[in-house]
């Protein structure tokens, strides 16, 4: 995989025009974890990118096939 | 989403020709831990859907769209 989550998930963030604040209040997540996630220090679960992904209203694996480099 | 993570796994597998033993061989996990994955008894982090997904042969995020019941 090319792109690391944290990388594709910033992108996907600002992509919505959210600051980590908005995407952490979204998600029901800490905004300390979400700038975690994004420095690539903390590996999320599966449930974890499922709160993500709903609050960036993107699909799940869509979101995970751009870290293969996917359009 | 629809399914399981467990049922996609095992359907994924399957379709493979796949036993749990083999798969937990490819992926390098533990046949027990698939067991449990395929139950749902445990969730998956992203490190282990990948592994799985190398050993599967198919892309990560196409399996986990699985769930959202896309083709």
């Amino acid at each position: 995989m090319k792109k690391s989550f944290g990388k594709i998930l910033a992108d996907a963030r600002k992509e919505k025009g959210l600051s980590q604040e908005q995407l952490a209040f979204e998600s029901n997540l800490h905004r300390t974890y979400i700038s975690q996630l994004e420095r690539d220090i903390k590996s999320p679960s599966l449930e974890t990118i499922k709160k993500i992904c709903q609050a960036l209203n993107i699909k799940t694996g869509d979101l995970i096939n751009r870290m293969e480099g996917e359009p």
